[in-house]
């Protein structure tokens, strides 16, 4: 199924804004083995929009549009499709009672401009809105599919999970090759030492394939193998992981979709264990990203954002004289931190961040990009060294990262010798 | 001069990578006022580049290539370029001079797939590449401009600011219209209620441009006029913005890529006050949010993530009593965290979050979604109900995004009545 993916927007011609919404599409596309051929951007406008449809019908089966939904009046991408197709718009009771719904919820009086979103091309089904007013659109004609989309992130990848890819799955049916692909999650390794650490990779891989995707939290492996027998192929894929958590396990802390502070959060149930965190540079990111987690209630204690020395005095008992001593980014500042928020919380383990994370705050002796993590449980109170870039935002994800990954290492009793 | 972007590589239509290299230059050639039709990203495959070359140069008049000129078999782009113009590969002085330099300076030595980098076809000129080993190609043909560029993202911008800018400008000349453009920041109001608000768009804009570009953190409103005289238009850009601060001045808290927890930083600076959070449902992002602002450390005394009714006692100094009477998520206790955090740390504002962000914790009278927002300064303790949607990632950042903005209200006095 070749598919053609349109983004519609000024905005993203324009630079102002990334184009997040085909990398997600073709990302989800991929992983049910469907094939991405182009992928194009256009302004809103119903002309560029009528020659794009027609050009893209001409190449792909498959052509998926985001964007210009809205209920503005530079939101043209209804027209177009009315237009393209010749159609007409007539309201939709299931798209006006989403719309309703989705009003009365937030306790909002429904606009006229709003009820004028539940009409939808009458050539159309209405891909459902839970998240938004604009309906999506599915079409199908002359053996070719059009899904329509708004360009909301959010609204447009809860249809492309709850919807799109579900019908998409439907269709694609039988007489494919099979690829089964497994993401493997790395954290606490950079790229070139992870690629070293697995040796002669055509040894490792045996024919499968494996990709390298890095970002600020880790690098991930991308395990794939194709063929025609299903059973074969998950032992194969199952083997080749095998050889890779042989050697680099320690670094791996999930599968899939997994996220590290889910799998913290998993951790921390099974030993019926609370956490506290005493946050300085990453200033509440930590406890964010525990946060996240639905049900994390259960065991995240309490934070301290300790970003003023009196707060890390008041709240978390640290001593007046180690901050004057060793200064706020210190071992022993990280290791009383962790202390602290753990005995005044009376959690099971307290976990502190402290560093520099530029573009201001460095000294001759601590660098932007210093950070000590300090970690403390009823058995050990540690704290160790990290070094990270120059950049803040991406200091405090990697400072945050590395504080949940202290924690699963701890909890699993996991080696930081090589 | 109309311009088409090809981006090639398969990393992008697999959504492994986003495409920031079509954002920056189309950032880049909107601030020469030079207008991108269409955006494109085909694979690394000599016919699709081929086919897309062909149809660019039928639409545009300066066509913009990056990516697949790297050294490895996989990097086709350089030989479709051969193909399109009928040309052939020579070996490009100064383009051998450049890689030979780049290798000395890293102490490497020059291999043979290196060397070959340096030939070019013969139609172009060399864009010079002081970063990488692959130089780029400006090649002008029967009116069109084509300009070839590897997509390693810093190479790229080097060779656009150093040469493919300062070529295009000397072009472009007079006689061109001038395209002005502003960003209007709102939030606290949703896309529909704010058009409304706007009124009669016609009579509002007078020739302008508006598009309205809403994400969970606010809408935002582009604003643009085209003419020939840059002082009226600044004029007329000022009209209009003036108009819309008329109808909807309250929502607005910056233009451009004013960030709102940098317009708060720069609020509490400007009266010397210091800020802390008292944070429930939000578990650290407004905290987290505060402290991506460099030099917030002037203004964020500290946060307190109280995820458990025990720290909101505890630290916070909340009324046992309130909490078993009305719960954590109330009006009362938000008030109260505000109240506590504020006298507990010295600072002059205390900020609170609590809500249910579900999926799970809602009751009958306590919906997913439900929020209060608490404020107290010197003059006033208050807290506000809010009504959010069933996502907990987007009621999270919904919630911070209103506390902050609770904060700019508060700040500068502006009311909450309609």
């Amino acid at each position: 199924m070749k598919t053609y993916i349109i983004t519609i927007g000024d905005e993203i011609l324009l630079g102002n804004t990334l184009n997040t919404n085909a990398a997600y599409i073709g990302a989800q596309l991929f992983e049910i083995n469907i094939q991405v051929i182009k992928s194009s951007v256009i302004g809103d406008d119903n002309s560029a929009i009528l020659n794009e449809l027609n050009f893209a019908s001409g190449v792909a089966d498959l052509i998926i549009i985001t964007g210009g939904l809205g209920p503005t009046h530079d939101d043209v991408t209804r027209k177009s499709i009315v237009d393209f197709f010749n159609t007409e718009l007539i309201e939709n009771q299931e798209a006006l009672e989403d719309i309703k719904t989705l009003f009365e919820k937030r306790k909002r009086i429904v606009t006229e401009v709003n009820i004028d979103q539940a009409k939808v091309p009458k050539i159309a089904e209405v891909i459902r809105n839970q998240l938004g007013t604009a309906p999506g659109l599915w079409i199908e004609k002359e053996d070719k599919i059009y899904a329509v989309m708004p360009g909301v992130p959010y609204e447009m990848e809860a249809m492309m999970e709850f919807t799109v890819i579900p019908k998409l799955k439907e269709r694609i049916g039988e007489g494919q090759k099979i690829l089964l692909r497994k993401m493997i999650l790395t954290t606490g390794i950079p790229e070139s030492t992870l690629y070293e650490r697995l040796g002669n990779i055509d040894e490792l891989l045996q024919g499968a394939k494996l990709a390298f995707l890095p970002n600020q939290f880790g690098v991930k492996l991308r395990l794939s193998v194709e063929g025609d027998d299903e059973k074969q192929l998950k032992n194969k894929l199952t083997e080749v992981e095998q050889r890779i958590r042989g050697k680099a396990g320690r670094f791996i802390y999930g599968v899939g979709d997994d996220q590290l502070e889910a799998v913290i959060g998993r951790l921390l149930m099974e030993r019926e264990f609370k956490i506290a965190t005493a946050e300085s540079c990453t200033g509440g990111l930590v406890g964010n990203m525990l946060t996240n987690v639905s049900g994390s209630s259960k065991y995240f204690e309490r934070g301290v954002i300790c970003y003023s020395n009196a707060a890390k005095v008041e709240i978390l008992k640290v001593n007046e004289d180690t901050l004057a001593e060793h200064g706020a980014v210190s071992m022993e500042v990280a290791m009383q931190m962790a202390e602290g928020v753990k005995s005044t919380s009376g959690a099971d383990i307290g976990l502190a961040t402290t560093g520099i994370m530029g573009p201001t705050g460095a000294s001759a002796d601590k660098p932007i990009g210093l950070v000590y993590i300090g970690y403390c449980d009823e058995k050990v109170c540690t704290a160790r060294k990290f070094h990270f870039g120059d950049d803040r935002l991406l200091n405090k994800q990697r400072t945050a990262q590395a504080a949940l990954d202290f924690v699963r290492r701890q909890l699993l009793g996991i080696s930081w010798d090589d």
